[in-house]
């Protein structure tokens, strides 16, 4: 019973079947190879975005910061939430990556950004000339760190204000998969139709082994990220295996069955508890995380049991009268009807 | 027929198998596993080297460039051949992850560099004061870029000049497996014991997917490269699957059996080249890469039975009288002595 | 009637006679000359720090970014004020200077960081592990940006929180000499007594052509800040006309009769600032800065009769019902108590 | 006798006399002044450049690295001369401003680069692909740090090839004065119609206390520069006093002036070291800076009557066969005949 993360999941057997089939031959490293241009190509199928430059990492951080770093000058402000994974999980990397921009943190329950706040937070900075250093980027995650599912329309009110302060426009897609199969939208709808100019693009929280797509939907920008890809580490040589792993996970829509999967796990663990005594849902179940405050009584039930999650401090804190603690409940590709089942169990004692 | 470079080169069967085997159940993710314990031990008993800081990565660059910023401050110069990979063909990233030290190129025959040669560029640049930047690290190949091989003394000469300027020393070793095997030194007497202080551990070229590890033998970056790793998104979530990369090669010693079996198939075609008309070794062959000038039609008969391998520019032009030109031909742990015995045909036509 | 900013001053008469009787002869550049050493020497003297490092640059964006560098890595977070001058006003100095360490914001009225918050931000991103970067510096101003002013146990408060989380302690002084005269305190009080590790001492604000000292009490980091101050462009060629401006702004005590008259006429112009109609400080006066809510008619007449200052839009959002808006007037080195009075007079009509 | 720089001089009477004049009333501050207006047209009148942008820094490091900056993305290669100030002299500024681009050294003798030689490099290194770096800029000096005066032909060689590769060209001008005296060409002829895209022009050597301007042909760069001016702390708050200077120094020709003599001091220095035993020049009498081999005795004769110049050991090794050492030894805008005369004198002893 493993609901760390996403990520401590392993490799789905496509996924380990393709890199197999991958390992024949002599193929020209760094990216020159067919099966890498089939794999953008099939990106830009998915995405509906002919024209879109599509360049694959193997980190999600990498991906982030190229992504921003593409977008940003060094002297510019990049919005975001102020839980975003750029801000709190990545130890600097859009800095590094873009040569010191500021992240500017606006807060949102759950980190759904109001179109008002960012018009709010732009206006502002632009006002205070060249020692508030030049509103450029706004970065948005879908889905949220809180779990949460952006609609189109919100991604397309948060467009509209990139367009009107010019700004660009990078969503966080590590959990894309599951964003897309849990709004029902199409993924040119949650993106470029919305104003969104790249995306990061998750494949390993999503059944790969280890590998991101940066699509940036203005082309012009292949060049510039294709370099900063290479200096920054990133191009891998052997790099036909990035692109087996993400063909396998599109091949057939198997990256939409596993996110839809993940979902559906999280969606039957909230239902389940609801009828646990010392269990309560802090946050909408929404997509493949659920936040649960715990009774000391109930977490002591499932640990014993040997369930494995983390605890979320930052939510713990924001309601000091209330008992027990908020924890982090994530369902992946691979999690089991039975293992939500057995966590439910556990919790009841 | 492919001599083009060892990362044209698939994986081998024992690391894909270590792969599948590492596909096992949930996992702590980011390194916080026991398969990436187990494969950090096992480098540490490989360069018998207890206390040594151990850090995966899955790029050379990578690895290079964060050994690179573990050892030198941005105001720092770092002295290196002037073929060196860090300089030629790494796009920056020394620069980009040490926050801008200069790379000082140093000529030498075949990239092994002469201690006279160091010590006196130290000296000068000390001399220099604060405008020249302050000498701060020297970074050496092996086998070097022109395929030439560290003796154990080579490398002490050199660590003697570090230590005598207060400079640390970098060994990148993206091909040190076909370094140790060919020198028949210990991977020890290679590097700490001559003075080492970081050694870009090559994986990929040796035939894994794609894994590099950075050894610091002073245990004291450990922190420092953790933060710098996680910074440049190069520490990989589902991390356990470069760990069993790095245990499967040096499990047993196979790491040391790809090496000695590329070495060998270079050392038969070298054979080989002596008897063809029109193709003549520029430079010695002592690993896994030669040099040798083709006249044009020794060329088009090896392209026209099916041949790759690359042109090397700087080499033609160094010769502007001789016919031909310079060709790299590199033969990596899975090229057969068939693939050999061809392409030796081919040239003879 | 000019209260924009006390940069909006000219120069004191004694820093232009000590700029002319420099301006003799032939003298060694880049800092080694014996003005400069006297220089230093004052600045050591003054604040009872006989091992100081004592470095001068022309800007405070440059001093700051120095100190800040001087202190963290780029993997570290710096805790200030939410209004700080290093995270509204430079541009992103601190990110480019320190390789892209992070500013991580503590609101705080008027400025004075609470010693609890801080201790609570620092053990909260110290349990974030290595994505969310490493504490590793304050940054505190004093005076602050609202014109509050510490008191040496305030600092000590900070300093205390500091040690105990391991982070540097740097204070943004470009008015010290405003917080020295108001506080009553020793200079050495106020820095290394309370746990200061780096002050950015002004002296453009205080009546200098344009100087400020980065001061680090540990005077093992002058290496490492001669090297950044030499390749960020800070260090001056014709040094000696920095050293003349410090050491004549010190000389005598000057700058502390310089920033007590602006502190005194900050104080009259609050006194009576209580019998104009349509005009009330938001923020208490304790230092030269006043922010004042006017009426928009008090604004037209002051404006009418020829007053300069800066509206305070940050300010004016905080109380959205209340009448007009804020403004912030500052008193200088040369402000007068004439125009003090004009300024009132004008206000009232 | 001090031959040692032309920043051992002092500041010349006519740029005391403005900033004196200067220092009038309140002003606006950051370069929002009508002074710094003024400054600025003359200088785009000096160079006949009517869209030019200009931007004042105090220091000739901070005048190249923005420029460079301006030009240079962080995977760029900037070709300079293998003795170029921005590789010798600035301790990494360039590669700390550009965020990491990789300057290349090209030789040429006296630093007047060869075009062809340019040409070779910027194509070899467009070959190299990604790993190479792109080529970006390149930068010459003038005059050159060995005395060397470009006439406009060379430059514009230069600005073809740099066309041709779609570089950018830099000039360093921290001596332009110079150039421009010595050349008889007109500033407009050295610089933007000979292909120089961005000028660093030196005011602090040509006497002034501390200033040069970073000159834009292409004004489009200008937001760009000036939101890096401000984050490298460059953006004087006093601005006025680097605007008064340079306003000085252009107004009437002065600079010209100025210049010129130091040229001709060097030239007399010339002829009257002809007649020295034990002294001759290595490198032609160009600007005001000569190099010079003397003889041990020579030298103490020198010394030993008070004269003072910097050894040259770069040169000195460059003919270990001879006897005696280089130094340099530098005229400047108030270098005296009777200097130069007492100079002759006790070389000859």
């Amino acid at each position: 019973m493993n609901f760390a993360s996403d990520n401590t999941s392993g490799v789905h057997p496509a996924v380990m079947a393709a890199l197999a089939a991958a390992n024949e031959g002599h193929v020209a490293s760094y990216g020159s190879d067919a099966l890498t241009r089939a794999a953008e190509d099939m990106v830009r199928k998915v995405l509906d975005a002919p024209d879109a430059a599509v360049m694959f990492t193997a980190t999600g951080t990498a991906a982030n910061a190229l992504s921003l770093a593409g977008m940003a000058d060094p002297w510019q402000r990049i919005f975001c939430h102020n839980e975003a994974h750029v801000e709190m999980s990545e130890c600097g990397a859009p800095e590094m990556f873009t040569g010191g921009a500021k992240l500017t943190l606006i807060a949102a329950d759950g980190g759904v950004l109001d179109a008002d706040a960012l018009d709010h937070a732009a206006s502002y900075w632009a006002g205070e000339g060249l020692g508030g250093g030049k509103p450029g980027a706004i970065s948005i995650s879908n889905t949220t760190e809180a779990g949460r599912v952006w609609s189109p329309d919100q991604v397309a009110e948060i467009g509209a204000v990139a367009r009107q302060h010019g700004l660009s426009l990078h969503m966080d897609g590590a959990r894309f998969a599951n964003a897309v199969a849990a709004s029902g939208a199409s993924p040119a709808e949650l993106t470029h139709l919305a104003g969104v100019d790249l995306l990061s693009f998750g494949g390993t929280k999503n059944g790969a082994m280890g590998v991101e797509a940066v699509v940036a939907f203005d082309s012009a920008l292949a060049e510039r990220l294709a370099y900063m890809r290479k200096r920054s580490g990133h191009l891998l040589s052997k790099h036909r295996f990035l692109s087996a792993q993400f063909y396998a996970l599109l091949d057939g829509g198997l990256w939409l069955q596993l996110g839809a999967h993940a979902n559906r796990m999280a969606a039957r663990l909230a239902e389940g508890l609801a009828g646990v005594e010392g269990a309560s849902l802090v946050r909408p179940a929404e997509s493949n995380q659920l936040f649960v405050r715990l009774s000391p009584d109930a977490h002591d039930r499932a640990r014993g049991a040997g369930a494995v999650y983390r605890g979320w401090p930052s939510l713990s804190d924001d309601d000091a009268d209330a008992e027990g603690f908020v924890v982090r409940l994530v369902c992946s590709w691979n999690t089991t009807e039975t293992e939500v089942q057995e966590l439910i169990a556990a919790l009841k004692g």
